[in-house]
């Protein structure tokens, strides 16, 4: 779906560089490639602009190069549109399928990606820099203002030790399934909840689901609450997508 | 996630072939190579069967070929689970995307799967033998005993046309993102509504959205109801997977 954008400007582009009227905006490399040789556009072309802080600009090439170029800010179109205080937190998967959860995560409105080191996780590391692109492009092609930032892997239970209680984790129990249907009751509960609900993180297993011990850990926290996600098995990425949607309509920015 | 499996039986597979007590299933050339050449099952190993119809069997392996091969049913593991009578009507983008919605149609738990063909719709064919083996693989995967027809593609107009009014639309129209947010409201007052609230159909539309036309039509349709998703605009995918979600939690069998 085409995003809202200016009806001058055909292109939005993510840079990494304070916006504001007047604003001159240097491009890289491959940003100039993009913009100047695939997009075709050239001096005087508009542009709308966002970096994740100032909102989003319209603006217009003032340079055109093959390997560099110029952009000036004329008019904020938009205004910094946050995300609520939501963490998506998931073991990474394979490289389809964990491409598909950060970009889903950027459109449907986290704050923050973590990938997460569970008993089961097989991965041992992330292109941290590659998600984080991921993310970024959802941004440009959503019409969002904001870039989710995409944190390195770390380890569950390393991070579960310096948790911050005040933040709730909407625990996804794929060993649930098929049981009685906590979700429905769960949310309409929390929905009658002050709007103001405060910080969360949805928590997303790997495909061979969490270890008993983590189990245990997550159920032992007051801040933790384990949900089912209907009677289907779910893989990983249907069910950060399943989650993330059913968390902004209950408590996000949906409601 | 792993599937509800019988702890004997570490593989599912689907057949097109009834099941039953004592029923042989023979398997043809592809399925012999997965079961015993990729994953080195043989003569008396447990499998899982179902066929869409008939539930889920715990079946063993009576004669394992390079080219061919059969298994006996033992006893049922799961009756058939029919998803509820839910339809979702998408128009196909890019090949990974279209792939992507009819596997999580699959997962979610849609009756049927219809690719449309929309004003702004590029795709003039698809190839429904490979998006009909992508829901069956949906299936194997996530321990669902039914597979959903995914139907040849069809002009929207056309079928719109003929179409009964007793299934009620939800169309999700970008048009409406960033306006007042009707949908939580409308799934809150739907899910009100008896139980058994009938057949509907998601309608989600391709990338450059609705045609002044089409979405004229889908507004006077009576059985038809318009809702946003969210503040963000999300790629169709996304949508996709947004609004099963929030179709299966209001009016599905997530409740």
């Amino acid at each position: 779906m085409v995003g809202p954008m200016n009806s001058t400007a055909k292109i939005r582009l993510y840079v990494d560089h304070p916006l504001g009227e007047g604003q001159c905006v240097p491009l890289d490399r491959d940003q100039a490639h993009y913009l100047f040789g695939v997009m075709r556009q050239g001096a005087g072309d508009p542009v709308l602009l966002f970096n994740g802080r100032d909102g989003e600009w319209l603006a217009h090439v003032t340079q055109a190069g093959k390997r560099a170029g110029e952009l000036a800010c004329d008019t904020q179109t938009r205004p910094l549109q946050m995300p609520p205080d939501l963490w998506l937190m998931f073991a990474p998967i394979k490289k389809a399928r964990t491409d598909f959860i950060v970009e889903k995560a950027a459109e449907l409105g986290a704050a923050r990606i973590l990938p997460v080191q569970t008993a089961f996780t097989n991965a041992e590391r992330i292109r941290q820099d590659r998600l984080q692109a991921h993310a970024v492009e959802a941004a440009e092609q959503c019409g969002g203002t904001f870039v989710p930032e995409v944190c390195d892997l770390q380890r569950l239970d390393r991070l579960l030790d310096g948790w911050d209680g005040a933040r709730r984790i909407l625990f996804c129990d794929e060993g649930l399934a098929g049981a009685s249907p906590a979700l429905p009751g769960f949310f309409r509960d929390e929905g009658a909840a002050p709007p103001d609900s405060g910080p969360w993180a949805i928590l997303i297993g790997p495909e061979g689901g969490f270890s008993d011990a983590e189990r245990a850990r997550l159920r032992d926290m007051r801040c933790a609450r384990a949900i089912s996600l209907g009677p289907r098995i779910l893989r990983a990425d249907t069910a950060a997508v399943a989650a993330l949607t059913l968390w902004q309509l209950a408590l996000g920015d949906w409601r």
